[in-house]
């Protein structure tokens, strides 16, 4: 029986690494730059001299390694085949055979790193004792993953859980970064809450904090909680997307509860008073009991639920 | 190893029963009454006395059977538990366990029958050489059934793949028999492609073959085929609401097929001609190539996916 368990987050300019044991209790964490020069290559073998050098300083033998766990910025299939990851220069890369050689044949399990992320949280975070959860990350985009039974819902080309591109609005005239107009990024991200104030800004002259200084979805939320009317209004806005967009999402699904994280969910609980009313009034009524609450890793979610996947 | 497995399909009439070989070929099909009086609670004896019967009647020996599966009416967990079955007269019922108990400790699966069927359509069907597929039963409502990885996504409370629900119109004064506003089975539906019908034959005076007779999903699609004007804006409106509610389920679970059948689906492939362009046009870009095709099992795929529950 194993005791320890690496779980690995590669990023676009970082990797973050922890090493954990296997009840999920993190033992060390830390980060090497992703090199993503020459095409990425450079990016597993960096991983493995990591997980090696680790090894050497802590005294770990192979045997007592149950294997490494790798989030990655794609979509990855079933099989740990990771389909063109743009930030780091790869085309198609088989993360579990690439990485497990690298290591001399040590195990290892590959997924998408939002998907790494829900798992995470389901194992340490605002979803521990659920096994049916949708992790929801509203930060520059949105991003999610979806666990059902305590497994990743990888889906059939490794998009499961691309809920940042379900479409919410017919009237868009600007588009999305994916090139479709009105998903659900457009108008829940931070990017998003941005514009949605701005629109509101020009639309009209009313009072308002925020015609003073930055306008971003933490000020907007910063307004909101002081009792700016502008900024209220951007957040009913906000909710109305979001949680038309996970009533959909549940009558899909029908998960425990949403585990709601990214630079937004910073803002708190006040979140929830602006999801829910649209959530209620037009979820399927046998999911109206569907939890909510937040993320609690922040940026670790992906090391846990890295180091997760190898434990199953 | 043993050589059968039968599949129960309770509806609300009739129960259907089927005989199969584990290789799903269907050796029996037969019917009883569903005796829903007395809170139903003749239904599960009558289904064990039948199967009883049947397999005295084949010389079939208890150790030669692999189970029995089956499907009902209402939303069922993870453990078999059915949660209400209102046209069953059951509350809360242990599928498993007491048909189980009834049939001498002979395995039991249970399952919602919107779900048996998409796994039946899986096993035999539409689906055939698919492991994550969604099956949409265009009906007096609209049903659905997930399958991931060859296995149904029961959800948290049995809801998993009530697609006829989730939220597609904001606009809607008329409300669901869910008692929401702008389900998806409003447009989708037959009862909802007729009332659409209905709406615009009302709203014009425009030349229509369906101011004659009566008007029905069956109808509007004759009457699609014969080239009518009206008829085919219907067609539009109904594939533009079901095309961008498939795009939005397949942003989540990034099936690799939808199978489409109910009573609409008689229509043809000509449903794809009106449901793929919205579908393309909203969908996200990782699932646009998934495969749509027409259920082929009819109203066999529910014993068919309760056989198959048991083979697992």
């Amino acid at each position: 029986m194993a005791d320890y368990v690496f779980g690995v987050d590669i990023g676009g300019t970082t990797v973050k690494l922890g090493l954990f044991d296997v009840s999920g209790n993190v033992l060390d964490k830390w980060e090497i730059p992703t090199r993503t020069g020459d095409s990425g290559r450079n990016i597993l073998p960096d991983i493995a001299g990591s997980v090696r050098a680790k090894m050497d300083e802590k005294g770990i033998a192979e045997k007592d390694v149950a294997g490494v766990g790798v989030g990655a910025p794609g979509p990855v299939d079933g099989s740990g085949i990771i389909h063109k990851a743009v930030n780091l220069g790869w085309g198609e890369m088989n993360l579990k055979e690439e990485l497990g050689a690298l290591l001399g044949g040590m195990r290892v399990e590959g997924g998408n790193d939002a998907n790494v992320a829900a798992l995470g949280e389901m194992w340490k975070g605002g979803g521990q004792g659920y096994r049916d959860l949708v992790a929801v990350t509203l930060g520059t985009g949105v991003g999610g993953g979806i666990i059902i039974g305590g497994r990743i819902l990888t889906g059939a080309t490794g998009s499961g859980g691309e809920i940042g591109h379900i479409h919410v609005e017919d009237h868009e005239s600007e588009a999305c970064g994916c090139g479709n107009y009105g998903c659900l990024e457009e108008y829940a991200s931070a990017t998003g809450i941005t514009r949605l104030a701005r629109r509101r800004l020009q639309a009209s002259s009313q009072d308002s904090v925020l015609r003073e200084g930055e306008v971003s979805a933490k000020t907007v939320f910063d307004a909101v909680k002081a009792g700016d009317a502008l900024a209220v209004e951007v957040a009913k806005q906000f909710g109305e997307y979001l949680g038309k967009g996970l009533a959909v999402i549940a009558g899909v699904v029908n998960p425990e509860i949403f585990v709601i994280g990214g630079g937004v969910s910073k803002a708190g609980e006040v979140l929830f008073e602006y999801i829910r009313p649209a959530f209620d009034r037009t979820v399927f009524h046998g999911c109206k009991n569907t939890k909510f609450a937040l993320a609690t890793l922040g940026n670790d979610a992906g090391i846990y639920g890295a180091a997760r996947m190898v434990l199953d």
